[in-house]
């Protein structure tokens, strides 16, 4: 059977796993407009913890901060456990480049805490919203956003599509889509965090119009563990997000995840730079 | 002119000014339950950044992971600037203290992403909730929380207050507040980090049933630049807080901290756990 195109795109070799130290390629199936689609790259961080053999628990939370444009060819993932407790262990990672020089130069520095989490009691206080099954909701025709990731997802918007016509007359930011990876591939940590990503900028909705835009730094919290993504299997997530503020050249995005059944597996927060 | 408890908790003597090496003291003012109040914490890491004489910009997003407990005395912060853009730079930060044999503990990790904002369209799409003024509601009469911090800020609960009996009957997560120093500081960068986890734990309201709970990571973005903070001064800013979601010993909150003239000037997530 032939690798995912996913599992190729997270594909990390070790140099020193002891110490962290993993090697791993761009994905040209993943690019973006200038580089990887940000999802991708928040899967890669994670999953260098993931494969890091100090491992305590599963993950509760994924801050990832994309400091400079990743050059498509290798990079070098360092993951460090900073800090063990009893039930929670946090983690630093930063994703190198070498410059032309041949000196490496940090590109994303991110956050990871992982815990071994216990039954207690539990709540929702965002209910998924009443929506029509993936079945009876179209997906996009071809890739709107003409860009290489956007094609690896089936999305199927339910509202807040991005929009066909560029007029100017958007008044709210909120989309609410179905979406899973377009080839079936099981629900894991990390296809939800490159998922809490796939966002297009809430700004073209709220303006409708498309003005440069690019996450600046996208924090995850995952609700769920790995039997529950494991539920999931290939079935379809909803999706939601909405800014809140716009203002002077950012702005943030706040996103839900739930599963086809209701449960909300994810939350996200991430601030945008945009242009104009 | 004696200084603010507030600029007292906040002060860092250089060790290296250029290589962003600070040491602080905890601050019993703002003792919380076994350790600093988090607010604080997070305000003492962004000052490190504001303090480095090669900060570019303004506070962007902040993400504060408190790894472990800070005990009471010294503690060193190191803040650095890893990559520096034309208009935007990426910082992370870690607070040590020593333990027992003399070895510096990471106890805090931090990022931080400072940026020049220039002048842009802009919308809120997160307005004020529309509340009685800060004149029309009670403060809260002593420190329900019995704890030092507490006493630090006046907080006026329009809805969602500390709940006084802990009965078992909460049906949901929400508090919106009015809230400002209780000795009149003018509004910074560093207070509306603190201020941004001054809401107590989304658990106590939704049970009303009181269990150890405490914050595990926060990440506050900042929509306001100084200008804008000054503008508010001593006023009060209205704070609204919510869970999403509750299971097997985490839980979220998100929050929004607007200006009495109704600007959204922060808004702010964490990831919490809770015992039971």
């Amino acid at each position: 059977m032939t690798q995912h195109v996913f599992d190729q795109a997270l594909a990390l070799a070790p140099d020193d796993l002891a110490a962290g130290r993993f090697t791993g390629q761009t994905s040209a199936a993943y690019w973006n407009m200038v580089g990887p689609f940000g999802g991708t790259t928040a899967a890669l961080v994670l999953q260098s913890v993931l494969l890091h053999p100090a491992l305590l628990g599963a993950p509760i939370a994924l801050t990832v901060n994309y400091a400079a444009a990743i050059e498509a060819g290798p990079f070098e993932i360092h993951a460090v456990p900073v800090r063990t407790n009893r039930s929670t262990q946090h983690w630093t990672i930063q994703i190198t480049q070498m410059d032309a020089g041949g000196n490496p130069q940090i590109n994303t520095t991110a956050t990871v805490v992982t815990a071994l989490r216990r039954s207690t009691w539990g709540a929702t206080d965002a209910p998924m919203p009443k929506v029509p099954p993936p079945s009876d909701v179209a997906p996009y025709g071809r890739s709107p956003s003409g860009v290489a990731w956007f094609s690896q997802y089936d999305m199927r918007p339910v509202s807040g599509a991005i929009p066909g016509t560029w007029d100017g007359t958007g008044d709210h930011s909120e989309t609410v889509v179905w979406l899973r990876d377009a080839q079936p591939r099981p629900l894991d940590f990390a296809s939800l965090a490159s998922m809490s990503d796939m966002f297009y900028p809430r700004v073209w909705l709220r303006r409708t119009t498309r003005v440069p835009a690019g996450t600046v730094s996208i924090t995850t919290y995952f609700h769920a563990d790995a039997a529950q993504l494991a539920q999931v299997g290939t079935g379809h997530l909803l999706g939601r997000a909405v800014g809140q503020q716009f203002r002077n050249g950012f702005f943030d995005q706040s996103a839900q995840l739930w599963s086809e059944s209701g449960d909300l597996l994810a939350t996200s927060n991430q601030i945008v730079y945009f242009k104009e």
